[in-house]
């Protein structure tokens, strides 16, 4: 894809799969982590999506997210028990035939040097047809990559493993800034001119965070731009809006 | 709905609606909240969508998870500037108009003495035809409830009063009892009598999940009914498949 600008805009969609997020039993710590990731390598990260163990859930959700976005990255699902049906899923989204994979034991076997393939190992070790092996570097059994599509782990160091593994071999897109202004000023005093900023530079993302903090109201506001030097003016303006509002004692 | 057994199913989707979550600014706490607060009432969460702050995202989101689900929960983006679009995109949704209440006016005076109306806390005000209010001890500002969604904000410690205050009103599912065993067995070994187990319960659900801890590695079993004596019986062969495992040593 590419911009009026001829930039390349390279998205990701995620879809978390998971009995134990939906049931709070489990807080998701991957989310953050892949929007992290994503920012780090100017991927826009554009929405995620939590559901159940459930296979007609899977390929639902991954074939609307897998035709949206240039990227898919998936967490959860991929152990040993009969719970895990992400490869499952994934076969069945993509049409393809689910198999026992020689390259997946020997990674497995080059890992631990006393791992018999029982029926659960010999469940991680299945591939989707036409699937890579994404490297495992925690505990052996790898994650998929299939398509546009990356199939990782649940358990967070895992997945962090395997987003590094992917990493040098992902599109990246254009290189996005940021910049941000603290006020001391309530965001209901900044919007109007804010606003109207906004209306001022449509190429540079404008949002405004309250934070709550213990002892004082702090209001951030944060810019995007893929051009920095538009990012910077429109950065002035937000420091010369805050001045006034500041100056005007308007507080919440 | 109705079961087999005809006690009734409470269903949820939520939506999280924040560019800064899929930016990786923000780090979300509200997904593992809700999930909790739909545990406590015996209210299935079975989807959760994050996305950004565009309306026909928001839109088209709602309507799928509004159709799908007994609630919707939304948390972000019902704060006073530009990038607040929910109730936008809530009244879009609901195809009504969006209008400035007097009600929520009211709150948000009676919550403060000091507090003119100015064009950020009108934007706040604004209220889909046909919804009521959520009350906003912290900040004042209200959530919205409208046909089955309930529109919240985004700051944790507002949402979580904002759940409090709904609490009441929610209709509440069957009670789902839990158990859980942990196993000093790694979840391969376990897998194949538990697939059986599972076979032979269809309406136990089993699940397995491996702690990786500093020093050992454990994996919890959890089982949930609505069925307390098949819960009890199929937690005791659970029990008796890690008592086998464990004697016949097999080690991850």
């Amino acid at each position: 894809m590419a911009d009026a600008n001829n930039q390349k805009r390279v998205t990701a969609g995620m879809l978390v799969i998971g009995d134990e997020i939906l049931s709070g039993r489990t807080k998701d710590k991957n989310i953050g982590t892949v929007a992290d990731f994503c920012a780090d390598l100017n991927i826009e990260l554009c929405e995620v999506r939590v559901i159940a163990d459930e296979i007609d859930e899977i390929v639902d959700a991954l074939n609307a997210l897998r035709k949206k976005f240039t990227y898919v990255f998936t967490t959860g699902g991929i152990g040993p028990t009969h719970d895990d049906i992400t490869a499952d899923g994934v076969a069945k989204a993509f049409g393809v035939a689910l198999k026992v994979d020689d390259r997946a034991i020997k990674m497995m076997q080059d890992r631990f040097t006393d791992y018999p393939m029982n029926e659960g190992r010999l469940r991680m070790a299945r591939i989707p047809d036409g699937g890579e092996l994404i490297p495992n570097t925690v505990s052996g059994a790898p994650g998929i990559h299939i398509g546009n599509v990356y199939v990782m782990a649940g358990v967070p160091k895992i997945m962090q493993g395997m987003l590094e593994a992917i990493a040098p071999k992902l599109e990246t897109g254009i290189e996005v800034f940021s910049a941000s202004c603290d006020s001391q000023v309530g965001e209901s005093s900044l919007s109007e001119p804010l606003a109207a900023l906004q209306n001022s530079y449509p190429t540079v993302k404008i949002g405004s965070y309250p934070q709550m903090g213990s002892d004082k109201y702090v209001t951030q506001i944060v810019l995007r731009s893929a051009d920095k030097p538009l990012l910077d003016e429109a950065t002035q303006k937000v420091r010369d809006i805050i001045a006034a509002a500041t100056k005007n004692k308007l507080k919440i």
